[in-house]
């Protein structure tokens, strides 16, 4: 069995928490509480209360949080100190069931924060204390997000700032519409559930081949750019077991599309693929600007038609040089 | 406050849990509980207790890292099905004072899935039932590892195969050496420490406005490669408030690094920037055979090259056809 994996220490696991029907406690109100509470929002709990007094060390994007919440997330600013021994027994919501999912603790008094992590601990709910990594039950990382996309880079605690660029590289490396193109992939596999509802194991087995051979087929730019029509084109192909990709079911031919449609079958002539766009980096999202193959050629062909037009320009001054002196003689 | 960023409703917090001191319990050994154990082993737990019979669903990958144990993270197989109201107290360990850190059920019994899962609620450990959200406090993503770095790709579950495909887009655009250059940051910035260890807020914010110009001019893979020498000689800046980058300090002359020095000259004097490497394209780790404007500068090139020396032939041809027709004449 040497094909398992080898284990890379890494020292997190790294989960998406399910945190919308919990209650989060965050003590502080700075800039640190400000990007906790930015991740919060995004995590879309059921509610978040906010322990902080109300001064001017008050970060301004918690103000403007509180002033424009997003639906689904109720948002508290209890103006005090917190409260030793008081606070986590008493600021839960009367009808939760469940106790505080979480607390956050982001303020600069370190011993309270100390407390704050034992009285949590106590009482097994997980808590994380801004820059102490042993008060930790979890960390933060540098997190990319595109609607349903979420990406976290994690150097577990090691190196913020590299994991902050990391995350820009991974950012130019993933679409524009990577977002969208979740959405789109799950109305198609929700619409094929319709057309095709069996449950036995035969059939969700060929729903979900003919669901990797489509998505396989296009691009996550062209995946976003699915609509109705288009989704409706693509579930025709279920019943013969036909895998269609988008130049096959596009409708708009928008200049843009047209010229798409040309480089398609250009790369396809060239390249013998059903979906090529760059014959040296093959994948479907492949920027056709970024291609090696087809930069080089441009290229080439630019530096043939420049030495071309002055060998051209040379040879009709040559000719006329020993016609003149031919006619001369 | 216009500028505070818009909240992207992704659905889940994204955490890099700490489970060095935990005990997790596993329920089922087929292909997802392997799965799941990778992802713990990577975590480096305290301990991980699989429950499941020993038949011949046992995955092999799972009988594979049972015989090669990672170093800190103990594996105990109990070789007999999950006991309802009983396991969950009986299983941890008894010198364990915190209980279970979490519960993963990979079973195909979806009935006892879903008791367990109630138990875990019940107790307040948090639970994951494989491919049943509703039951699941957290989800896995695609994850992708070197080192200490880990980068998650989640879709809310919305589509996993298409995370996948977007981890390795991710995966081609994070530099080979991100692992090491994470250590080697690390390994720097303790050592400053070490050299300039006072605590007033001040020396705090040098240091750290240093560490940032210093890693800033280094790209991954030449932080990967920073030896001892020449982290002494970048920290013999640090009196100088001077911010070395690799080509400043490195001592080994390789034939690739000769080359690689070369390159970073020509690209300093082509871009005037003191660590340019493509212009089009500008950052440390850029790849110069994928700079777009390298590669179109090369095909040019070699374009007018091949058409100067087909007009050279043809040039030479003529005037030889010339020069015979005229003493002909």
């Amino acid at each position: 069995m040497s094909a398992c994996a080898p284990v890379e220490p890494t020292g997190s696991l790294l989960l998406a928490w399910q945190v919308s029907q919990q209650t989060v406690l965050l003590i502080g109100a700075g800039t640190v509480a400000a990007s906790r509470l930015y991740h919060l929002v995004c995590a879309n709990p059921r509610k978040v209360i906010i322990v902080a007094p109300d001064n001017d060390q008050v970060d301004p994007e918690i103000r403007y949080r509180l002033e424009n919440p997003s639906p689904g997330t109720e948002l508290e600013w209890i103006k005090r100190p917190y409260r030793e021994h008081q606070d986590l027994d008493d600021l839960l919501p009367k009808d939760s069931k469940d106790g505080l999912g979480m607390v956050l603790v982001a303020t600069d008094d370190a011993t309270l924060s100390s407390r704050i992590c034992t009285e949590c601990r106590h009482r097994r709910i997980p808590v994380n204390v801004a820059d102490v990594p042993p008060e930790c039950d979890f960390y933060f990382g540098s997190v990319l997000r595109r609607g349903a996309l979420s990406v976290m880079v994690s150097t577990n605690g090691k190196g913020p700032r590299l994991a902050a660029r990391l995350r820009r590289r991974i950012e130019k490396s993933i679409p524009e519409g990577a977002g969208l193109a979740i959405d789109k992939v799950g109305k198609l596999r929700a619409a094929l559930r319709v057309k095709e509802p069996a449950k036995d194991p035969e059939t969700i087995e060929r729903r979900m081949q003919w669901m990797i051979r489509v998505s396989d087929l296009w691009s996550v730019d062209q995946l976003a750019r699915m609509d109705d029509a288009m989704r409706q084109a693509v579930l025709a192909g279920w019943e013969s077991d036909m895998a269609l990709g988008y130049w096959d079911v596009v409708r708009s031919r928008s200049l843009a599309d047209r010229f798409g449609y040309l480089a398609h079958m250009v790369a396809r002539l060239v390249t013998g693929q059903a979906n090529g766009s760059c014959p040296v980096d093959r994948d479907p999202d492949g920027n056709p600007f970024k291609c090696p193959f087809l930069v080089g050629m441009t290229g080439f062909v630019a530096g043939l038609a420049t030495a071309s037009s002055i060998a051209a320009v040379i040879a009709l001054r040559y000719s006329q040089l020993v016609h003149a002196s031919t006619v001369a003689r």
